[in-house]
C-alpha cells in the first residue's frame, strides 16, 4: 500500500484520500500541480515526508502538462508551479524540499531542453523509491529505543499514509511490533483534525498493533501516572537549535512528558532539517480555517455556539531542551542538537 | 437564570440540560434522588458547586418521597440515597459535601422525626442561596487579579452553569468585563464533552465577554508566543497540600502557563478543599465512557475506525506548585498552599 504513486499508465498521480478515512478507503487522482496544491490545501494528502513526494510528482505534473512551452519557457513556467505548490502548505519544510529538488534540475543549463521532462518524471519516482529506503531506516533506529513491554503515546499521524511507505514514528512502533517487542500505543486524537483517532488508530488496527485513542488532554494524566515510557512524533520542520514544528499539540504534550522523565522522540528525515533556520521562533506558523475547530459535532448534536470565532494555529514549536532523542536516517541524534543537527545533515562532512 | 432551582409548587428540582446547549435551551425536571443521580451521571448537570446543590436537593426530594417512613426509617433510607448519589460522580468532593450536610442533619437525634423533612428542605434552600452569596464573593476576589486588557485561556466550564449562579473562574472573568476591564478569554474547548465550547462560550456570547475558541492543544501555542496573560479553572476536589483535581486537560495546560510564567489561578469555594485529602495522588480518578472519546464527528464523518478502543479519565491532578493563586470566597490563597490552606478553611480558627 502506497501512499501516493505515479500511475505510469496515465500519467497521473494517484493518493490515499485520508479525509475520508477511516469511514472509506478512496483514491483521489491529480491530473496537474494545482490539483496536487489543492490536494495538499484540503489535507487529502498530509505528513512531512508524502508531501516532499506530492511537491515532486506536482512538478512533474506540470512539465509534462506543459507541452506548448518547451526550454526557457518551461523552465519559467515551473517557477510558477513551484510557487503555487509550495504555497499550499508554507510550514512544510519537505514539500518546499521536494518541489525545489525538481526546481533545481530544471535550472541546469547543462540538461537539454529536450530532456527535462523526462528527467523531472525521471527524478521525482526517485524521490519516491528513495523516501521508502528513508523511513525504512528511520523505523530501524527509531525501533532501537523502544524497549519490549512500552506503553507509547503518539502525537498526530506519522504511520505510512504520512509518507510513501512505513512513515517515521509509527514507522518505528510498527517495526518494533513487527520484530517481536510488545508495544501499547496511546493514540492522541489529535485536534484539530483527529489525525490521531481517525490515521493512526486505523493504520495501527492494520498492522495489528495494541492501541487505545485518548484526548490529547489525557495524555498528562497517563503521563503522571507513571503509565507511560515513551512519547514519539514526527516534525514537519527541524530548526539548527533543533527546535521542532510540529502538528499543534506536541509541545504540551512533550512538557508534560518532560516533567515526568518520559523519554521524549521525535523522528524525521534529514529533509525535515533546515538549517537556514536558527531556531523555531523564526518558522511562520500557519493559521488554517477556524471551521476546522467549529466543525465537531458530540454524539451528533453542535457543538459551539452559532456564530462562535475561532483561531486555529496548525503547529506549534517544541523547543530542543523538551526532546531526549532525534531519529534520522544517518542514526540516532542526541543533545546538543545545535552541534551535533548540522553534524549530521546531508551538507556535512559526511557526504563527502 | 439559575442552573439549578427547586420548584416550590410541585416539589420538583428544575435544571438546565446541559448536554442540550449550545443548540437548545431546555430544562430537565427531577422528581426523585434517582433523577437527581441520573442527571449527575449523564452531565445533565455539572460543575462543582453546581453538583453541591443538585446533592442537598436529591436529599430533600428523598425525604419527601419517603411518605411511609418516618423516624429511624427515614434516616436509614437518607443513608441510602446519598450513597446513591454520591456514587453518580464520586471524583467530585462538592456533591458529597453537599449531601453529607443534609445527612448530618438528618443524623441530629435532638431533631424531632416530624420536622426532619421540612428541615432538610430548608437546609437545601438555604445551601442554594449560600452558593449564590458564595460564588459572587469568588468573582469578586477573582476579578482583583484580573488587570484591564489581559488575555486569559480558560478551561472547561466554570461559569454560572457550573453553579446556581455566577460561577467560579468564569464568574470572575464576567465581573472584570461588567466591570470595565477589557478581556479577551481563549475558550479551549475541553475535550472529551467540550465544556468550553458548548458551555463557556455559550455563557461568554449571553455576557458579551469577547472570546475565541481554541483547541486544548493550542493553548502551549498561544502561551510559548506571549499572547496570554492568565490562565484560569475552577477545582474539582483541592488537597491539603494543594493540589488541585480539575478536568482532564488542567495539569498540561497548567504546566505550559508555569513554563511561560503566566500567572496560574484555580477559583473555587471553600467546600471543594478536602483537608482529609493529603495530596493529589490519593485522589480516585474517575474514568467515563470510552463512548464519550469516540462519539465525535469531524464534518459529518465519522472520525475513529469502527471497533476502536478509548480510555477516558475524567480528572487529572495539577501539582500545587504550578498554581499561582487559588481564589476562595476568603480571599486570595497563595503559597506554600499546605500552610495557607487549613488555615483559611471553615474548620480553622476564623470560624470561632
Amino acid at each position: 500500500m502506497r501512499t501516493i504513486e505515479w500511475v505510469h499508465e496515465s500519467n497521473r498521480v494517484r493518493m490515499i484520500d485520508q479525509r475520508k478515512l477511516p469511514g472509506s478507503f478512496e483514491y483521489l487522482y491529480a491530473d496537474s500541480a494545482e490539483e496536487v496544491a489543492q490536494a495538499i490545501r484540503s489535507m487529502a494528502i498530509r505528513g512531512a515526508p508524502a508531501l516532499g513526494i506530492a511537491g515532486a510528482f506536482g512538478m512533474a505534473l506540470h512539465a509534462l502538462n506543459c507541452s506548448q512551452c518547451a526550454g526557457a519557457d518551461l523552465r519559467a513556467n515551473l517557477k510558477d508551479a513551484a510557487g503555487t505548490i509550495i504555497a499550499s502548505r508554507p510550514t512544510a519544510v519537505n514539500l518546499a524540499w521536494g518541489v525545489n529538488r525538481i526546481r533545481k534540475l530544471a535550472d541546469d543549463r547543462s540538461l537539454p531542453d529536450a530532456l527535462i521532462t523526462e528527467r523531472i518524471l525521471q527524478e521525482a519516482l526517485e524521490m519516491a523509491e528513495e523516501d521508502v529506503r528513508t523511513n525504512l531506516l528511520l523505523a530501524q533506529h527509531g525501533a532501537s529505543l523502544i524497549d519490549d513491554g512500552d506503553t507509547i503515546i503518539h502525537h498526530c499521524n506519522t504511520g505510512g499514509l504520512a509518507a510513501v511507505e512505513w512513515g517515521t514514528a509509527l514507522g518505528a512502533i510498527r517495526y518494533a511490533h513487527e520484530h517481536g517487542k510488545k508495544v501499547h500505543v496511546l493514540v492522541d486524537e489529535t485536534r484539530p483534525r483527529l489525525q490521531g483517532s481517525r490515521l493512526t488508530a486505523w493504520e495501527c488496527g492494520q498492522y495489528g498493533i495494541p492501541y487505545t485513542i485518548i484526548t490529547d488532554n489525557a495524555a498528562g494524566y497517563f503521563l503522571e501516572t507513571g503509565q507511560v515510557q515513551k512519547v514519539f512524533f514526527g516534525a514537519d520542520r527541524v530548526a539548527a537549535n533543533g527546535d521542532v514544528v510540529n502538528k499543534i499539540g506536541t509541545y504540551m504534550l512533550s512538557l508534560a512528558a518532560h516533567a515526568n522523565h518520559v523519554q521524549v522522540v521525535c523522528v524525521f528525515p534529514l529533509s525535515t532539517l533546515d538549517l537556514n533556520t536558527p531556531t523555531g521562533a523564526e518558522v511562520c506558523i500557519e493559521e488554517r480555517d477556524p471551521s476546522e475547530v467549529l466543525s465537531i459535532s458530540l454524539q451528533g448534536e453542535q457543538a459551539t455556539p452559532a456564530g462562535a470565532a475561532a483561531s486555529n494555529p496548525a503547529f506549534d514549536i517544541t523547543p530542543h531542551d523538551l526532546i531526549s532523542a532525534m531519529v534520522t536516517e544517518r542514526g540516532i541524534i542526541t543533545p546538543p542538537y545545535d552541534k551535533n543537527l548540522p553534524r549530521c545533515s546531508y551538507n556535512s562532512g559526511l557526504d563527502n
